[in-house]
């Protein structure tokens, strides 16, 4: 047994000495073990995690979102493919909470993203599967962390445009990026004023030629329209600019808008932001803890009890609810 | 030490012996241990509230809200009269939010219901001060509980129009009153939609001589604004009338349209709908148990310890909620 634990750690530290190196192969390995179930390859994840923190946080996270049809997947592969040829090395993952029940995944599908796939200095990591949004979220999280050790320097963090999933992303992102279709009307679009309130910057999608003016019409229209909304705690101005996967065009313009974002935050607002971000994490984590407790043998059961009880009118709810907490907590 | 418990069994049995007996002196006293933060005390109501238990649940349970000056505490001095006349027994209590801060009482100011406070039959009770909502909530529950084996018949549940407490009345009452003001909109009366929505009844108050017309067509528009809101989960179409508390008319016909949702509801949705409300109360004092155990000293301190690893980048916070939690589950 103590024989078997020091192997583990002897991995745990092979690992990690090779994540830090940059293998990505390693770094696929590190997030097999985040995704695995099985306790024994949690510990060993989480010991990865706490030996890669020093090496994180010099990335830029970036959340992006849209509707289905807007084009994400060929979005990222351009936008992707124009970081690689800037010297940067950038790493995608997804956050996808219907890929529990489809089975399947929005990167899933490997030819969707077939030349930045293919690029040596790309990482590319399909969502989660078969798991609870809290799950996918918690995964992605420390699959960024792992990125970050590996030397990717923009993580994309692809979701699809369902609610729920942008309020993740957006907690562990620094900048969001939300993808609209010109000529389409918001309800359209399915982009609710929420979502749009959360983006740092708004990019019209498929202004390729002929479709040019579309894109820039709606593109004045967004700007316009953003001016109403109220200002970010940052005080960042969203931008809105057009872009042509095919064409390739729209690109260059981003990534100047990220790293003037990058430049204007790093020292503060994002170093804030994240620990904002880490803690509250940290208190969604507690709160989970607490409900996987309430699901133990012992205490499930108390409380099947307790509610037999309170619905036979023998027992007040707050009574009840004490009594259970006294086995929980043993007082 | 077991004298001592021995005596505070025997307390507790002599209140709850006055208090089905009806005696208004010692139901002030149950609501007292009620309200009291004593260990000791809340030892003492809640083996009352369990003996009383058997003897609630025969009362009509009536939130009323509205905002101030819609005449909230002289509309419940006119109804509590016609209850009266009618041979009910009205207890009146309170939920007030605002308490906490300004050390006051929306019924504390007894003189606002002089005649209603000195008749023999009826009970009125203030809100209790200086605790939260949550906490104002509980003791409110807990002493419409005692006010019911005291034989109280209608229980009105006064609070302030100010959103979060409409919810905690609607989340322990039977039946939901709005009294709302003619000529106002619903904007200047602060109204929300969301509070509209949860209304059984809304009676349109100071329909006094010279001001009847008015109510009238207020009474009419709301009617016709209530058509098109969704329908309530018992199928109750909402009551829309006038009142005039000075004048004592309108009175009497709330009352039949509560007798009427008693008859209706008694033995089927108010039943079901009290063990919803107990099972939720149940689920949200866990809830409130939790947060108080991560307030306990050596918890608190393990908290603390890890938000300052993770601030200083050497714990990942599903690590640190790991470690809080093994503290606070010991496994």
């Amino acid at each position: 047994m103590e024989r078997r634990k020091q192997n583990l750690e002897l991995n745990v530290d092979a690992l990690f000495q090779q994540i830090i190196a940059g293998s990505k192969n390693a770094l696929s390995q590190g997030i097999t073990l985040v995704e695995s179930k099985k306790a024994e390859h949690q510990a060993m994840a989480q010991a990865l995690i706490e030996k890669c923190l020093p090496h994180t946080g010099k990335s830029l996270r970036v959340g992006i979102t849209g509707v289905p049809g807007v084009g994400k997947s060929t979005f990222i592969e351009a936008f992707g493919l124009h970081l690689v040829s800037e010297g940067h090395k950038p790493a995608v993952l997804a956050i996808d909470p219907s890929s529990g029940k489809t089975g399947g995944s929005i990167l899933g599908d490997k030819t969707r993203m077939e030349e930045l796939g293919k690029n040596e200095n790309v990482f590319i990591r399909p969502s989660p599967t078969s798991d609870s949004l809290g799950g996918v979220a918690r995964k992605t999280r420390e699959s960024i962390l792992l990125c970050e050790a590996a030397g990717f320097d923009y993580i994309l963090i692809e979701t699809v445009g369902v609610g729920q999933s942008e309020t993740q992303v957006k907690s562990m992102c620094d900048f969001f990026l939300l993808l609209m279709l010109a000529g389409a009307g918001d309800e359209l679009q399915g982009i609710k004023r929420g979502i749009m309130e959360l983006a740092d910057a708004l990019m019209i999608t498929k202004a390729d030629s002929g479709n040019e003016n579309n894109a820039i019409r709606a593109a004045n229209e967004y700007r316009n329209a953003l001016h109403l909304f109220p200002a970010n705690d940052n005080l960042w101005q969203p931008y809105v600019g057009t872009s042509s996967s095919m064409e390739k065009r729209g690109m260059d313009r981003l990534l100047l808008v990220l790293k003037e974002f990058q430049e204007k935050y790093a020292a503060n607002w994002i170093k804030e932001n994240r620990l904002t971000q880490n803690l509250k994490w940290f208190e969604q984590s507690l709160a989970m803890g607490w409900e996987n407790f309430l699901h133990r043998d012992h205490i499930a059961v108390e409380i099947e009890t307790q509610k037999k009880l309170i619905t036979a009118g023998k027992a007040s709810a707050y009574m009840a609810a004490k009594r259970v907490l006294e086995v929980a907590f043993k007082n």
